[in-house]
């Protein structure tokens, strides 16, 4: 994406930004708890990791909240209501995913974390870093390019966690008779997955926010 | 979410409120149809109720068609052509998905409605009743609280579907050992697990228009 | 509320609208060529088709990104800029869900393209070419009948859709007993049937920028 002639205007926002920021720097740790749940080898690490995404899955619930709580108190916001309503909701989906993997793999009790879980799980702990990234620069529009790359990362990111899934799914029905094992497998690789599809989704998000600045 | 200062206004419309309630009290009635289906113990109750909630989608469809074709005829609208677009493709989207479970325990022969699908069934009636709350006490926005609480409670329903579709599938799989009933069982769980999320959807679209007209 | 009093205006574009008519072209191109894998009787007639979904899934990508270079280059835009971004994203994304759906035939060397497969991949070369038909006529207002035909059939279409993988699915569950077939199948249907779902998705897209500019 080139920059466009006119000068876009971002007003000095102090009350949006540091909210935003907040969300985006706890997605990221959502991020890092998933990628250590997966390489966790003992049941205690595990349940540490467990524990510890339920607890920042509850505490960016807590960040939408307040956002959703300043939206209805302010008249000035730095990109349209709706707009920030959509960026707040991504942010927050992505996180669902990342809790909805780990509850899976806590629930239906499966520890063998094969090499494509786990890679998987990076893929979203280093989506999660680049959206980061992206949020942050969106206060300081000078740095558009860092912003539309980040974004193009996040995006090659996608594709190549959808290339594991694919395979990984297609290993398991070359290599696994136990059907039940498969249909459990599926689901936490398919919940991964889906995390990076919801990092894109945000991804996108930030992208029609900044052509509509354009 | 809290009212500002500013007065909104809502024009006295006399054409799309009725039809959006129209919509929400017929969403409603597929919500009832879905709960009292799961809990019907002979072949021929079943059979009336995939009879009446095929009608009541039949139904859902005639009313969405017939907002479209108003929007098309009308300049003046309550609020943006494409939020009354978005708000009624979401209704029609949760009873989709009451229609999509209605057909899978049809078409699958499963007649062992267990718990886990007889509370999610009545989550669904639960948030449609919310939903249909929310969408009548959006004509006469001085009831914002009323409607916020609403949204706010159709949420919390859907983080409980969450956790029962969640748990029910590890029940399947710690309990069941035919892979072809658990594959059955986790499609129609999580067709009506979806139907909470697409109230949730609903939910958020409200609070989207909401959120602009602050 | 907006109370467009004008009549809409849509610029000669000279710019954007050839840029549609190629992405929506290149989409008619994956809808031929998933109806033309199904039918494949050789290997090496499959091969063929793999890799040209492969090459069509790519040429699809650079104008996805074509369009949004342009759209950061350029003020004047023959709607607005979001929809021009959703309407690309939406088609990009049928693309995706075609290529999606050979890739898990080839992953998973599923052979048998039973009678539903075949249908299915039917309906979605007809539903890219109602829609190529829809944005071709964008560009010319004057024939909106003929667009708003073309997005009922493509609804109509993904209903019928939404039948044969119900079936399809039931039939699996009375007749097959190899429970990992049945999952491959189903995520083969499946992938199918998503890909008209997304071409309904880009026929709202396009019903809600005529809704706007009404």
């Amino acid at each position: 994406m080139s920059i466009p002639f006119l000068k876009y205007f971002v007003p000095q926002d102090r009350l949006f930004f540091p909210l935003f920021d907040k969300a985006a720097t706890n997605l990221l740790e959502g991020g890092n708890a998933i990628s250590e749940l997966v390489k966790s080898t003992t049941e205690e690490e595990r349940q540490k990791w467990f524990r510890e995404i339920e607890r920042i899955e509850h505490i960016g619930d807590e960040i939408t909240h307040e956002i959703f709580i300043e939206l209805g108190k302010n008249f000035i916001t730095p990109f349209d209501r709706e707009d920030i309503h959509r960026l707040v909701s991504s942010i927050d989906d992505v996180l669902d995913y990342i809790h909805g993997s780990s509850k899976r793999i806590e629930l239906y009790k499966v520890h063998d974390m094969n090499h494509d879980i786990i890679k998987l799980a990076e893929l979203i702990h280093t989506s999660t870093r680049e959206l980061r990234s992206a949020v942050l620069e969106m206060k300081n529009m000078k740095k558009m390019r860092d912003i539309t790359d980040a974004l193009v990362r996040i995006n090659s990111i996608e594709n190549h966690a959808d290339d594991i899934f694919d395979h990984a799914v297609a290993q398991l029905f070359d290599h696994e008779k136990d059907a039940v094992h498969i249909i459990k497998m599926k689901e936490i690789l398919s919940a991964l997955e889906t995390a990076t599809d919801k990092c894109e989704d945000a991804a996108n998000v930030i992208e029609s926010i900044i052509v509509k600045m354009a």
